[in-house]
């Protein structure tokens, strides 16, 4: 078993993660941490943070000469901006955050309490985390991928390309989409809502290839895999829906012409491909 | 902490659930959870099973006087047939479905032993589970209702219903929507595709009136209100996606335009609504 | 993972618990768990309850043709004295028991809200669930065995006797003692306990053969073997004390003299024997 | 619910460890943290590792000018001696230790793999976390205190001593014994053993003064206050036995003479003063 603690404030003197269970022997570059951590920061017109931050992991215990001991890995990123007890307070909730819930359940006054921790800056300990089990998966020849399909209304057509193609296309496209001229368009999107004040919400779409058949089990809910994978993303900051499959598309069509293709057309949600 | 696990397999002797962690001094009226066993048993074009099924339920421990000992309780729904040691082998796995990888998973070549337990049958436990909870919640003035927003793309409008008439309208539509209208439209979905063998998905919305702020915490990934609630839906058989206020909905609109009317025109996903 | 919810009062309808997470194709013969439920109520000296119970275990899920499906294991044992509901109120705490604590968490004013779930009564779930692991253990050529080794104060010499003595004369012992002479002694001072209306404490040795080196884990506190069988062992009721290998004894000698002849002698606590 | 993890080896950057759960609003000074460590690395007779560590703690999260977040802690004790990479392999299992069964398990040859885990300097971590439990349970009135009552054979007497006796003349002794006189004959066993190569074993008892009746659960074995105290004491490196109360002293005596002071005198395990 598998379990990890995440910690660090957004503007605090580093964020942490300790992933314990991992197995003996695996060897860990921290270049291929560091790697996903630049992949994190990247995307068209993401805030300011991201410009200033240059993430590099330190891993403070877990290996001996670069492979794993199986005892628990400390995962530690500073933070190049800690001015955690110097900020001023907020007094004011931000809607669409957790300021106002965790303000009254933690009965706090100043929203920062509430922020600092709350920030997506905290996904810098679950891609940490994340690029450890990446190199243990990748072991067992499981590759798992994301693109991006949907920005802002502007979705992508991808229904023709291989594998292949949509990993590495959407690696080189600045919004992380796997079709240039839907690139292209969703760039112009963003800096359209930029420039009026306002924000953008996607849909993307992650991948998993080699996977054995069986993992999770029918036999509990909580050991469903759909289940777990639904809770683990949607914890993400800003997430608000997760299909598997088919997904919110099976409320618009008939049993007989739920094929991929279809669904793909309309880009509602995730989509297990099966090419 | 409430924790419980289920257990019962589709044509086995009896679906059991043992629900520990539940407070002393609850009043338990069997009764009202025979009433939700008995809405899980509704529903226009269900199948066969569902009209020979008569559940009620016997609590087995976890009661003195019809009040919780705070103790564990185990709820017992006898199965009608209870045929599972003499059904015939069944060797081909059925797409859509958990044999394929749970017979390669537990090394089965009898999907049988498989199906006996990923069926929805199980959802009883968690109907008998969820009914002491509603008890529960209903003490704290929390009340949580469904109603069908969607079923083979026949959408409702219920955007000029107050809460209580979508709670009660609902209620009494064969469908489970609150719009007659849509209600109608739907049963004449379900009949045709019925009669072309075929099948349809469809959308529901929870809504849960009276919880207080700050339920769950922003302060780890697995505390999270929405991750958690994600989970125990999806582990739910034969759903694919769970939304969040907005849901997919975000996806195709600026921030600035996401206010719930129109989201709820477009029908994607679930929706909290906030009236 | 294996996990277990065990449910039940001493005096109501039944005891029960459920296994999730045990492997499929395990053959579970219900005599198996019947003859280790007799076992459970032997004992010289036990108190009333013992001579009117005559367990025998139904299991209601997880087997298809007598063997386990991998799907959670429902085992129950129905309670010949159920009158839970009828029996008069204790509003006297009794001490030593969970009577006074359980009475105030919970706030109950009758003890017996308390008592009939904090009884030793439970203990017939764990024994059900243990069968079922023993049968497990059993395919993987692990066997548990225990036998008595102190009853007030009456010692038993087994140093000369090899394991299949200790597990074959205890199971024959009026006292499950390995030594004829100390079963005589120990009946004796039970008698003699009884009838001046007083207890006696006791202590017994667990020991397992043919487990793996390698089981739990020295990377996490909460993975140790010796943690978890603490735990475990410290949870029934009325024990005391746990002790590993050579336990206390390791207070009063230097680490050159701890060998097990030594500790063995002086009997105290538990020893893990090494022939 | 409070959880936490612990990470580093012993010749390792640092000992880490994130505690999750915490409330939010509590001070915590790091040089009471400080003062606990200091505590850990006392003991008369304590190997040369100890004479090199000076440990302090600092804190990487959790934390706004000086008072908890709610969000998790993150406390680091960098090694002085942070040599794991460069230390000489160690073939030979040394008897006693986790290296056997661990180098079996994670299929290690070199046993410094496994030692610099299971090392005792692990509980580092946990005296940090520990420190700031105290903190917390300050906030309630909540104290616990230790004192040795036996080293290699020589008991105290401290049975006419009130509960601040036994605090305060323990943290003056120098082997944490209340009894002056037994401090120095343990002193004097120390040298000895130390003389002539060899060890001691002892045996401490842990008071908590103030906790609130009804901690923990009879309703559950796992949720036993008892189980839980034994599994977190078990999992200490060298510590071979736990009890609670009367302990293996219930194994000598009858019912009707339990009372504290003859088993107090016997000085067999851990003791629950009622003074």
């Amino acid at each position: 078993m598998l379990r990890f603690l995440t910690a660090g404030e957004s503007h605090g003197e580093a964020v942490i993660s300790i992933l314990e269970g991992m197995v003996a022997g695996l060897r860990v570059d921290t270049g291929s941490i560091d790697t996903q951590l630049k992949r994190r920061m990247q995307g068209y017109g993401r805030g300011d943070r991201m410009k200033i931050e240059n993430d590099t992991v330190r891993i403070l215990s877990g290996l001996k000469d670069g492979s794993t001991l199986a005892s628990p890995i400390t995962m530690m990123v500073k933070n190049k901006d800690a001015s955690i007890d110097t900020l001023p307070p907020l007094s004011c909730p931000r809607p669409g955050h957790a300021d106002l819930a965790g303000g009254l359940k933690y009965n706090q006054k100043d929203m920062r309490t509430i922020l600092e921790r709350s920030s997506a800056r905290e996904t810098v300990a679950r891609v940490s985390v994340g690029s450890i089990c990446k190199l243990f998966l990748s072991e067992l020849g499981i590759e798992v991928i994301s693109h991006v399909k949907v920005i802002g209304g502007v979705d992508c057509h991808t229904r023709d390309l291989s594998y292949e193609q949509v990993r590495d296309q959407a690696e080189k496209s600045k919004t992380r989409c796997a079709d240039g001229a839907a690139t292209k368009l969703m760039v112009e999107e963003i800096d359209g809502a930029k420039e009026s004040g306002d924000t953008l919400g996607g849909c993307f779409e992650v991948i998993a290839r080699g996977v054995p058949a069986g993992l999770g089990s029918h036999t509990h809910w909580d050991r469903k895999l759909d289940a777990n994978i639904a809770r683990a993303l949607m914890s993400i900051q800003a997430i608000k829906g997760v299909s598997v499959g088919i997904g919110m598309g099976a409320a618009i069509k008939r049993g007989s012409k739920c094929h991929d293709e279809i669904i793909y057309k309309k880009g509602h949600g995730f989509l297990r491909r099966t090419n």
